[in-house]
């Protein structure tokens, strides 16, 4: 999909990109890493962290191949990823703290949201839904992580917004394609938003409106 | 799928199936809100006790576009009526009932099934598979709000009838489609079967055998 | 997907394959009546246990028709097994150990690997997507069964190699493919390592390594 994108930008892109998946995988070992869950339930966790959400938005786009289909050498840096991320951890007593992750999963947060809504508007999809995709994309991969861990995916729990930047970033996507914007200026544009409203939610400590009982 | 129809009955259909979209999505609404979940969460959720069954349905059938691809203004009425309901019930300090949900949930419950029932069996499957995605297009909203919030299903441990009145409502789908009855008087049957039986469950408190241990 | 195979070889695959998928499901009736599921929830997770698996791997591969909607009367001898299985536990009071259910649990495992690694290769997948395939057809029927019951999914916890023996047996499966065996002896070979691996891994007691915080 990066056809059309200067090569310079495209390699740029790419290394997002990886930063991006290995970001989400990291958060999958970590979370699998403290549930107490075994090396394979850790790198399926890792898997679905990283996988997950860009596979939902294709199986409800009816895209094929999957992503981790076609380009299969990425479930070996996974597996890689996660066996040196256990080796690690082991070795240096080590817990990554949740604070370490935001920043690479800011970013993916923003990648993914640009590629995601891009992916759906070059399908053909009214705004509104390739704007929810591209959120399904950015966020379903933790969901997925979170539901296996049984727990309450924290996008939706936490009321700190997440879910609410790749929104936003969507948007501009939406924006910059009805302006004919060059992919790559609206790739960067939709996920330098996302990324920067969610590095600005947590830097300000920005809180999502909640339902308080009674 | 209401080309058949005759007009005024189409637009009854369609009221019903307003009225079984928004009770759907207001049980996510209201289940959100008790689990505490954020703002975002709470649509989301809403969205998939909304959307879920059916698109379960159409992704098991491969059946594109999804309806909420299609009909992408829902996308809005849904978020629309996730806003009021916030606000309304943080002004009130009210919670609505579980009690006041169950009549139009069961409307929900006889339509939903009767309109995945009948999908499927223009899509050629075999009575019992239209069966069980009827019954998958009525309860399947649900079960991935229950995942989502991480409970067990409600649908599956409450012990009263629910997926069962569904099951009831599309054999007399296939039975009303084996004999050839109009599309209208098929649809009519099959969710007025359904419907009723899951009001006569709630009004009479049947309960569902359940294995108990020792 | 048994034309090749011998007349005998084919007829024992089907006694394999129906006794695999019978002890899935009735993993799933267990699961759900420790849960206190009702009798329709029961069914339901029996279901997602025995199909589950496969129906994720074609819904990945994006392979129609699914298998239970294809071969319906499975469909039936599920509901069947489920109705039994909860008259006998009840008549008995007898609740069926783990430990009785793991040698067909086993079989299945081998054979559900053989076959969905076979299927993605036929279908043109790499090695290392074959293989993660064939692991989602023996494995992730236990974790939506999991998931639904609102438990972290056994396969990814207990700590003893389940989808590892999968994933061996899988490459089995692409050795034999790649060496252009002939397919039941593909089958036997891929099935027969991953039912042994785990077979020797209940006996030995071998457990997979964990990470242990601090």
């Amino acid at each position: 999909m990066a056809n059309s994108v200067p090569w310079a930008l495209s390699h740029t892109q790419v290394v997002i990109e990886v930063v991006a998946t290995l970001a989400f995988a990291l958060s999958g070992v970590i979370e699998g890493a403290r549930k107490r869950l075994d090396a394979v339930g850790i790198c399926v966790v890792a898997g679905l962290a990283a996988f997950g959400g860009g596979t939902v938005r294709d199986v409800l786009l009816d895209r094929r191949p999957l992503f981790w289909m076609q380009h299969a050498g990425w479930i070996w840096v996974l597996l890689a990823l996660c066996v040196a991320a256990m080796v690690f951890m082991r070795a240096r007593h080590l817990e990554p703290t949740e604070r370490a992750m935001q920043w690479p999963d800011a970013l993916g947060l923003g990648l993914f949201t640009a590629v995601g809504t891009q992916i759906a508007l070059d399908a053909g999809m009214p705004a509104i839904v390739a704007v929810v995709l591209g959120m399904v994309t950015a966020v379903f991969g933790g969901v997925l992580r979170d539901i296996v861990c049984n727990e309450i995916p924290r996008a939706f729990s936490d009321h700190r917004p997440y879910a609410v930047c790749a929104f936003a970033g969507g948007w501009v996507m939406v924006l910059a394609h009805s302006l004919a914007w060059p992919q790559w200026g609206a790739l960067l544009a939709a996920a330098g938003t996302a990324c920067m409203l969610r590095m600005a939610a947590l830097w300000l400590n920005w809180r999502l409106p909640a339902w308080q009982a009674g």
